[in-house]
């Protein structure tokens, strides 16, 4: 129906014949010519309608925004002065010899040159909202992801396969999508939070390397930045350790910006402990770019009159750190306040500082802070040694649980960096994040819990400390973070029983639970499992990086809401009476079986 | 850990030193000398392990089958005449220095070798059965077709978009499989059973050519060659037609059959009109490697006295036809006995047929029968005219509905076909069967139904059928059949809002109810939707096909039962009561919460 796309007409086109279709994007009458951007998914071009041809003018005179045509003319130079430097097609314009309307449009519910709308506007009306083209962008960028991806993993021998949607329910980590089961009345089929335990068994059936780019699903309440169902670049691989493995992935998140977006990451990229990330940064996916960095102050301050700070400070579980912030003391009461509020949401109950006025004295002379005389000045001489504060900066403090303090201080880090500038003006900032611990404790439940999941392997050398002090064993886990993000993680399995059982017993998993819920696994690994280990990057995340965009929601094409549903298919629905009957099931509450939909 | 795959060491790394890692596929202890076949994903290499290296020897000694080893040794021609021809590494074998065991391995359930295993056996043990040679076979071979897909759709320009596994039910067609909503009460999400509406969306939002290959799910009793879920190669285009959507698709068929299995289908494939296909071969996807085919005498049987023939020759839904078997007169009374029996499954009440013993005697003399005392002589004699039966033919007669004359002698001519040789040899009968009716009468609930989907476009010179003549209009639908099975199918869609609106009147849709099911897609054909058309393959069938595999799940990894079943996760599974009560459903009756797996 045409020779080719809109975006694709040039001045290599000039006095051919075109015949185009696509959207009327715009049109404009100026001095008894009709002016209209066609647009189709590769761009704009500007079509000329002359009165001269007065059947092809009519046509012309009933086109609307958003009609779609088939439109056909001779490609010509634009007049001097009117060439349109960010369009491909912006030295010429094609002028028309016909058009045929091949649909038409009412009117638009929005223009799609507004920047401002709400999102549940561009959700209720997503398919108008795809045509903008921004959206289009971030499809098209997501598309060559994913190819990039592919051909990566392709030439380095992977193989995809496909692993269950209907799967089993293990209640561990978040909570199952379910689904029950016509066939087999009270039993369910859950959806997969990843495909874990079944590339695990595909590395125990000998397929060696495989990958999958997939849906996962978890039903948890939606942060910013989550999906109910997202999509994960899952890979799994046999015979190598965790050295080789990083190295891989590291090769390809390389080629895939290079490929995607022309950019070439920093090699190799850098590595660091989990301990000295948390240590340092406050958290296992610290924001490089951000030049700010966290100094431990416990044990300078165990003794001091602060309760505060003592109390913490003299706790197994609590943390007393300090941040310097270079020039800080410039910072207004106001926004103190705010950062002190900000800090709230992480659960510290206040935000300490010491403005730095004049190092050499260390007392309420040079220090301006409510604090200060509650701390003895050799506290405060280490203080000031060890964060290396001069005059004019300021020092904030977290003194609480260790994870208060890392969780509140490390988002600090990254709103006063990215707010106040400081930052080190690189666009891209990879880091291996490694030796994370096997167990963290659950004050709550007072057990071990897994920090990555329960077939992760400990380090060889912290075999023993399963049974003897599981809270000082390594695992084999790495993490990559790119500018603050986790943008995938993994481990190397463990691939014997033994090893496995031994870690269950750490876990407080007995022999008939973990036969119960990983029977399947474990019986694998009697079978001659290979060394192996794998990672899965969450897709969606590395898309929104790439693309730039504000929200994870503006690279999926029909993504939910932060309350889980599809604004224009008006998804989740009530349903019949019938289809619960088939599956066994009665709602617990009679429902309104009126659609409603929550805009949120 | 490894220098290269075990079945790719060749001739060409004579004396070199290889490191491998694999299962011990097999060990035999001969003369002394112990030799190991190493299994990889690759394939097999023999290891020869010598007395000589008294520490590797007592480490071979302790090897088992399915023991993951390392090895590492020389590479060394064979001794002249033990070369195996069978293997890539055949011409020679691994003398090996160092042994590593990396696992042990209890001894498996069955033999990697052994051919006569139960399903049941292979699907609960799934990961031994993964590791035989054919499963790894057509696992590549999956995966190696989808990139095929992959790498055609991407070349034209097709970009892969994910579209929402978490829908919207809209109870039509098949059932679906629902998810209940936490957040919603007594709301529930499907599970897509195709990505049909999002793909018109995305075409209506401009994203021109648009694939995905895709899990898809239904919830039927499953036949032979069906999966709960089952895996899609979902296409759809924008400003093409019929025929340049059929010859894009099969120029992407050719193309993947060249590259995965070096075939050259015949171009270009042939076309057939449903009409025709239906009167000629009893089936909408005919085999055409079977030579036989079926007759219509309809017209000339209305007059007999038989009336197993008038009666369906004179209603207006039957049909009386004949299929001639070539030499058939040597069919036994027990062989057309059991063909009568097979006849029955589709709904035919018996199966009339004359032996063609003379035709210069139309008569009992000539022709042996028990029903042609019963037929004149002018409906013999366009009988035997039109079949251009022979002597020593036989002439099988379906007499009934149309549709069971149809299926029954459709399915006979492939049974017949296959059994007894009438077939051309070819390997491969590629067909396009077009011109499909857009709807079929619902006998018991006295209406008309689409034949594809609503979304089907009518041929644009019977859009004023779809008023007058339902029954008469045909869709610009289309199918691709192949050695009688279908492979994919698909349409040009309705693109705008007024035919769709006739094409929901005729199938009984009134306006509510189209807009409480449809009502995005109604919305968005107001808004300029472009003409657009589309086809799904079905990735499971084209691979089983290509692999020659005798079932469906011989090349899924991870396959449910006929009674939609994982045998070895045994999902679906009982949840925990909290569960449920998180999603608002309650069970309809007390279930007993053991796992119970239905061996079938």
């Amino acid at each position: 129906m045409r020779t080719q796309y809109c975006g694709q007409v040039t001045a290599a086109n000039l006095d051919q014949i075109v015949t185009l279709c696509g959207w009327v994007h715009r049109r404009r009458d100026h001095g008894g010519v009709i002016f209209v951007d066609l647009r189709d998914r590769e761009g704009l071009v500007q079509v000329v309608c002359d009165p001269d041809r007065a059947d092809m003018f009519t046509v012309a005179e009933s086109l609307r925004n958003e009609f779609v045509v088939r439109m056909t003319g001779k490609v010509r130079r634009r007049p001097a002065g009117t060439e349109n430097a960010n369009l491909t097609s912006g030295e010429i314009e094609v002028l028309c010899h016909e058009i045929e309307v091949l649909n038409a449009s009412v009117t638009p519910p929005f223009q799609l040159d507004d920047d401002n709308l709400s999102e549940t506007t561009r959700l209720t009306h997503r398919v108008i909202d795809l045509r903008r083209p921004a959206m289009q962008r971030n499809m098209m960028l997501r598309y060559k992801t994913a190819m990039a991806f592919r051909r990566f993993l392709d030439a380095k021998g992977f193989i995809d396969i496909e692993t269950p949607m209907l799967t089993k329910s293990t209640p561990e980590g978040a909570r199952d999508y379910l689904v029950p089961s016509r066939v087999h009345p009270g039993h369910f089929f859950a959806l997969p939070q990843s495909p874990q335990l079944f590339k695990q068994l595909l590395m125990v059936a000998g397929y060696d390397r495989y990958y999958q780019i997939t849906k996962c699903f978890r039903d948890e309440d939606l942060r910013a930045d989550r999906q109910p169902e997202f999509t994960q670049v899952d890979i799994e691989t046999s015979f190598l350790g965790e050295a080789e493995i990083t190295a891989l992935m590291e090769e390809m998140i390389r080629s895939i910006f290079k490929e995607v977006l022309d950019v070439d990451l920093l090699a190799p990229f850098p590595r660091m402990s989990y301990a000295e990330a948390m240590s340092r940064f406050g958290s296992d996916k610290p924001d490089l770019r951000v030049t700010l960095e966290i100094t431990d102050v416990t044990d300078a301050v165990k003794d001091v009159a602060f309760k505060v700070f003592s109390g913490p400070a003299n706790s197994e579980t609590g943390r007393v750190a300090a941040m310097r912030i270079p020039g800080g003391a410039q910072l207004s009461r106001g926004e103190i306040d705010e950062y002190t509020k900000f800090v709230g949401i992480y659960g510290a109950r206040g935000l300490a500082y010491i403005k730095v006025n004049d190092i050499s004295k260390l007392s309420d002379e040079g220090l301006q802070s409510p604090i200060v005389k509650n701390l003895h000045p050799q506290a405060l001489a280490t203080i000031i040694e060890r964060t290396g504060a001069q005059n004019g900066d300021l020092i904030f403090f977290g003194a609480d649980k260790t994870k208060i303090v890392n969780d509140a201080l490390g988002a600090l880090r990254s709103k006063v960096g990215h707010e106040k500038g400081y930052v080190n003006g690189k666009a891209w900032e990879p880091l291996w994040v490694v030796d994370f611990p096997m167990f963290e404790y659950d004050d709550e439940d007072k057990r071990w819990t897994a920090c990555h999941h329960p077939f992760t392997s400990p380090k060889d050398e912290h075999l023993d400390l399963l049974v003897s002090d599981p809270g000082k064993c390594l695992a084999k886990a790495y993490d990559l973070a790119l500018n603050g993000w986790e943008l995938g993680g993994g481990s190397v399995r463990i691939h014997r029983a033994d090893v496995q059982s031994k870690v269950f017993s750490a876990l407080g998993i007995g022999d008939e639970e973990a036969q119960q819920k990983f029977g399947f696994l474990l019986d694998a690994l009697k079978y001659g499992a290979p060394p192996h280990g794998g990672l899965a990057f969450g897709l969606d995340r590395i898309v929104t990086m790439m693309t730039g965009a504000e929200s994870i929601r503006d690279v999926i094409a029909f993504p939910k809401t932060q309350r889980a549903q599809c604004l224009l298919t008006e998804a989740p629905s009530p349903v019949d009476d019938r289809q619960l009957r088939d599956l066994h099931v009665r709602l617990r509450q009679k429902v309104e079986t009126s659609v409603e939909v929550t805009k949120d």
